[in-house]
């Protein structure tokens, strides 16, 4: 039963392109494979995949979320990374980044600007837009 | 110079439907006159104004973001409604709620399906949608 | 399949004698329905579930987290009953907070306080230890 | 020993016309002697009254502090009460709190001011400055 | 006096086998030795050998309030050594970490984990459980 | 019109001997000139340079704030700089640091100290008090 909804959280990963959320999780399997496991089949599997909004709408609340609270950068690294890959514009996620200036303060949207800075040039290396 | 700016603010909220974040502003005018012109104009004239992201997503921003810190209720009460205001649908804001439950955990997912409880309770009152 | 796990969290609610987690779930069920079945499925039936910790020691850690985070005074106050629900002490109860002063500053501490001594008259109320 | 340290405290909040900040301790002391008494000792006793900065500076410092946390609105009012007691203008009260937009976002300075207008009410009420 | 309580604090250390606290504490002496004596005299003798709670219970509460704040590593990484060192198990560490998705969010439990694989492979390496 | 703000926001940087300030701006200049830009006008040009508070209290303020925050540790090395250049003594910035221990807890007094650290090293390696 949990193996099906961990195929289903799997399969939503691809969906989404999910290199860098998968090479994240894949870090922890070796010391918890139960943190991975719940992630997959929870975050992925349950709460992502419901029909109530677009992917692209998703992951502009993530990476808007994890820009306000500045204690999350490797997450919002892959997630910035998969809001390029279900559709966003490079200056579609400036634009968040830098309105999370009025409501958690320059620092955050500084810091969360420099994460999207690594994550662009991580997408020229490979020839991503 | 400064009155343009204000004007400019001002006409942006307008287009927001902006009531409870006027209402939430002018609170604060008779102790503060400065900063609720600072907030008229700078976030309004010159922040969420901007061309890059449509109203509708940088509401989904500003509420995904509100409900995962945690610390702005009144800020996430006046954003919900103003969400709604500008296209979105009660559905989609309990699903951005809804997921910050991911990033910010179960209790500020709760906290904030609260505020909108409440949010849509006064829309049901003026038979808003 | 589904069901099964929301049976399996309720039955762990009932195990944690969670009045007061439950009557918080309640709330928010007319509201969105989604949302207490995600936690009533995932929190109690697979997380809080899991045998490595047993329920006092997991009470304590929950207690901890939301008096140092701050912003969760509703799920405090729903935990610290659990926690005497699971077979703390109010004496125990008040030395985890006290020591959040350290991690997380005398507000913090203070704030959490507060909430206790709202939980202990409550439960003094209805003749509970 | 310990006398001593408490009497040094208590000292300390006298000079700060700390009012609100013993009416806050004593709040609690029903619940927990302990918590109270270390606040006095520690906080009062040890740490604000250290020679490195003056009085007015160190109550700016927590001004913005707990209006950049956002998590601490009981401990905020009676910082600002204490800051006007020991110098500090209503102007600059409000200054403070208003730099605050830049590093932790409008929402913070906006709640922080609603609290500074709590305390200058209360003030006013017993014709203080 | 104060030389008592300093000795207090740093036998109480000595019981807790706080060698990464200890170096965590050491690295300040140098700018502030202030600040170094007061968490030893304060939060060693003082707060931590209190007799409320077993130090096993103490390091448990800590692990979780930094993994839920997940603004304190260097301090998180200290703790999870000291908590192996008075006799929790690895397993019940990652237990704790992984219960904070719950309250904190997923982030916070995945970035708590990563620190636990560094302390627990700097043990390895010594040869320590 | 907006050159004018931003004439004068780089007038106030200057003030501020704002070396690490703009080299931290400039960093994100290539990626979205429009944060830098905003950055100037509003941050410097428009809040900071307010007649309200000089600017060693403006800089207490902030550095307190960053240190409570623990979210900005860049921002924070950036200010503790810029708080020396304007008339602030490194003893009154260890001071303020060590103070917000009381606020939010001692790992966030440990770390703004280690940030402190570094900055002061750095000065003491351009020959700067």
């Amino acid at each position: 039963m949990t193996d099906e909804r961990y195929a289903c959280g799997k399969a939503q990963l691809e969906k989404m392109g999910g290199g860098s959320v998968e090479e994240m999780l894949d870090n922890l399997k070796g010391l918890s494979p139960d943190i991975e496991r719940m992630a997959v089949e929870f975050v992925f599997g349950e709460v992502v995949c419901r029909p109530g909004l677009d992917l692209r709408t998703r992951e502009i609340a993530t990476v808007a979320a994890l820009t306000a609270l500045g204690t999350a950068q490797v997450q919002l690294r892959a997630h910035i990374d998969t809001a390029l890959n279900v559709g966003c514009t490079r200056d579609e996620i400036r634009e968040v980044i830098l309105q999370m200036m009025v409501y958690a303060g320059f620092p955050a949207a500084l810091n969360g600007m420099a994460v999207a800075k690594e994550v662009f040039g991580m997408r020229d290396a490979k020839g991503q837009s």
